[in-house]
């Protein structure tokens, strides 16, 4: 049994992860740490949990999670993970950071975004970006993992197809991204106050939203060029779901059919991305709870544009199911175990 | 393997027993039935099922279900599997029913509450009622199981251990009933429209609800004596949860503690009914998705009322979830297989 | 022009006084005080507000309010009204408590559920309770309304006709209610974060909730005997909106249309109070963003028991609409004016 | 007073035109019809209604109307209001059509989108396009309006400073529209069933929604040239409101400032356009229930694009509301008679 630790198990991310690794056949919950709950029983806080754990919280001692634990995850705010990162590393264990500190090659990109120098930056050479459909080999037996973030996963599942083809033209990319409410996390804030969101729709941090180097540095790996693109957050009142619905301009003008096509051969193996038939959209709630990503795409010959669209659940695919895939693929495991569950429909 | 067959496949309790089913380990879908999507993939008409199962639809045949199944679920409306069950006995296969025609055991009652008139009186006597938790012992080998309603459920599995251990006044109980949408059922209804439900609260069938005899029916049963009760559904906008909160008379007037404690004494075996500590009370999103009971309660010495609160999803504990309990229990299986995972919240 | 100002006007229901009053024709709004946002323009707190006010947000000044403002309305944490309420009244200007400081005519029932010392007892004799379908006479002229709470409002709209008639055993009154999350007021708790109340049912202060003696103090004046009620609220996942469902016991069981009939008698001359034909039941979006409260009832004949159903906005005629109403009464106006506007559904 | 009668009252629109023009203090509602509803009382149907009209709702009949009203509003299935809207002209009353018979100038486009047959191409020229910021000198006096789709209102408001300036590159403007559920109109249909569309996020009619054109011939028009849009709409678990976000490329790049003072010039004279200050969001609930549009913009410096952001409530400005400006313009009353009041929040 691999032993794991969880940083941070009491935010959405943290209680999502032992939802699903309570019920994964190759993992043993060790330590689950809390700043805020300390002490309770983890099932106290989350009474969803009740039957699945009988951990307590603890606070955060990096030697004990480095002697308990085989695999340390982390959901953390930004900058906490880079200062424990290498301490873990060193103790011959492995790290997965649901948070940004790993996700950019260049630490001035993370630095100019997120606002704080970057404290373990002779760390980012090796940690391998845990998205599994471009990254399996390398996350083969990585080390330090990078989870994405939710936006620029689905934002990254929607365009590498295209990207890696060549088929549309990589300085016209449009995302606009639609969230549940559970993406903001668990931190109280007016903007996530029940009477203020419900019944409501709006768009946030338009043209700087930190996702978007994210998704800029992977867009131009896969294009092979450095390349910008517009993106914007919205929130909407529901508690799961992404929805990218991404506007390209295709180098030739091209079929649905043979759009589709690209995106069926690109994703032929992949045990987590379905790509639906012509005429269906993907819809948040068919992969509500579930690690599946759904794909559609249009092409629109009066404007040249195909326009794509990606669902997935913000707390799975698009962090600690995520996570758990990367988990199997670093200590060999079969890359589905414990993943194996439908969406929550309706 | 079981072979599975489900008639009614492509409601909402239908689709719910194919995401349960899907997965269990001693079970094979064999035959899914439906007049509406005759003809369609399962998986294209219910998405998150993508990859789950690869059946069609296929119209219901009697002869074709018996001879390819061990087992039939029936989730249709009500009169039809009274007659057809007795052809599908005789051909030696079990079958399980989530609608009413076999939960009454006066055929009366039935006729009365449902106002037509019963097609199998003389299948009441073999049929036993599917809540494990009082007639575990009977739905062992059983070859006919009346799936309880959801509402009954939560109310049952709320009141039998006070009234088994005499602990109220049976005249006086009233269960004041709270229920997400998808109870509803996938039938097109303006009561059921978004934009009418949505940011709406009701009461519904105050009085009348066809749910009322089957509660009085298993509680007087549990009493040794015959009473009635108040029941009042309400609908709640959400999807899935159901919350009984039950009023009570206390004979003897004790504290929560010792309430609590005859939860915990009665339900101390059981795999699927959680009580929660003091101070506690049930949230639907907990057991969202899952075959899980959440109860609490609340002794109030000023008004000598104990005040019960149960809650589950009415798609799974409250319909196909016990089902499947239900089957395990049929075929000799260990009763939680398939169906240990936690409710999906936030 | 009468002057107003509004103590806590960035709460939700200061928010929706401003909404209700920047339309009232006879009305000035004069003040506006917040300690969050001082020095803010409400517009630009409340963005719907735009065009409707230019006021900026200023600190509480007792003296500035008691100099600019024919009356005062206070949307206040309990305690605060009390320690300030006496000198606006000794420069002879009204005051309209939206708290719970001036609603009991016993300091010490007010001290026990409320866990505070009452800081002007000396008042409670002249404070009129503001529910203009029970108290009209007394408050036209009134200088010190207290502004019932939302569940009172809403339980005691629905039982005073029946114990005004001693039609109903008094001993034996349960309500269980139910109410949007905008109740719960504007300040941050985790209790009404969206992704924990979203999709999620629950009740709260079960057996102790504070508007429960609030409710027994004034039926029992009603009765003209002492009475403990049962009072259950819980929460629903939607803004706006209380609905009551309440069962009583019959002292001789009538039919349904001759309970209505009490109902549509004592209510016959109440512009804000709807009674619904025999068989429609209310809901809360008929009333939303609405001074209007709609009742139904229906006679049990199995049980002897008369369930009402009540419902209303609470932020309208369960707190701010109905604030205005008694505004009106106290100042001789028109007692509808400024508040004749529909339900906005859907 | 003008005598009014509506077409198909008792779809969301029909409802929302009683709702605002009850209200109206020179307008009689006079004949409201209903094939569904006929016979019954308007109140009855919409209990939100009570107390603010007691007409009951009659079969549709041409004479009557002409006969009984100064103006029809028609709230019907395309093709209808083509085949009734000369009579009704014949008899010197007018008309304002909320479908889109009369939304094209050119009847092939209508045909082409919509797949019938234009029935009164003849009127097209008279007709005017009922969106008052672009349109108001046409309205004065105008017979016959053709209000806008709820859809090209938001996006034209949103583009028609930047197009009319000459700000932006017209072949690259791609508008992605969020919309509430009402929307989709009171009809039954498994889209809008409330299990389906809750907690859920979709495109739809991607690529070929008909408010395309509709956009596309007004964007034209202000900007001198046929141009081509990107527009794709979606469902939101939401009521009312409508989101568009609309990317553009500017010609000169010029700062988030600049380019919202071009919509402050634009709309300093209107009534119901509010641009938001810089950094601040439209969101859909600041407008709810109300008859306002609010604009927010971003110019992107990294990307040379302007995201414009417009939100509306779909059945108000987006229907009813601006419905009932026309009328307002058509029979030269002040534009915002019966329309001043502030949105619903929270």
């Amino acid at each position: 049994m691999i032993k794991v630790g969880i940083v941070g198990a009491t935010g959405y991310t943290g209680a999502e992860l032992v939802r699903i690794l309570s019920r994964h056949p190759e993992v043993e919950l060790a330590v689950l740490t809390s700043r805020s709950y300390e002490g309770e029983e983890m099932a106290g806080v989350f009474p969803h949990l009740t039957g699945f754990t009988d951990l307590k919280l603890v606070p955060f001692q990096k030697e004990k999670l480095a002697l308990e634990c085989d695999v340390v995850f982390t959901a953390l705010p930004h900058g906490y993970t880079a200062s424990m990162a290498g301490e873990v590393l060193a103790k011959g264990k492995k790290l997965i950071d649901l948070g940004a500190d790993f996700r950019f090659r260049d630490a001035r990109v993370y630095e100019e975004w997120y606002g704080v120098k970057h404290e373990a930056p002779a760390l980012l050479a090796e940690a391998v970006y845990g998205l599994p459909e471009l990254y399996r080999q390398q996350l083969k037996g990585a080390r330090l993992t990078a989870n994405p973030g939710c936006y620029p996963t689905a934002s990254l599942l929607g365009l590498a197809p295209l990207v890696r083809a060549g088929a549309i033209v990589p300085e016209n990319i449009i995302i606009d991204a639609k969230s549940g409410v559970s993406g903001a996390g668990r931190k109280l804030n007016l903007r996530v106050h029940y009477a203020e969101v419900n019944e409501n729709l709006q768009a946030y941090n338009v043209g700087r939203h930190r996702h978007t180097p994210e998704i800029e540095q992977e867009l131009s790996a896969a294009a092979g060029t450095e390349l910008r693109i517009s993106f914007t957050p919205h929130l909407v009142p529901q508690t799961r779901g992404i929805l990218a619905t991404i506007y390209t301009e295709m180098k030739t003008v091209i079929t649905t059919a043979a759009l589709l096509d690209i995106y069926r051969d690109f994703y032929r193996h992949e045990p987590f991305v379905q790509v639906l038939p012509e005429g269906n959209f993907p819809q948040t709630k068919s992969v509500a709870g579930s690690n599946y990503v759904h794909l559609g795409a249009v092409a629109d010959p009066r404007t040249g544009r195909a326009v794509i669209l990606a669902a997935l659940d913000n707390l799975v695919k698009g962090a600690s199911g995520q996570a758990v895939q990367n988990l199997n693929l670093m200590f060999g495991l079969a890359e589905t175990t414990g993943l194996e569950f439908p969406g929550l429909f309706p």
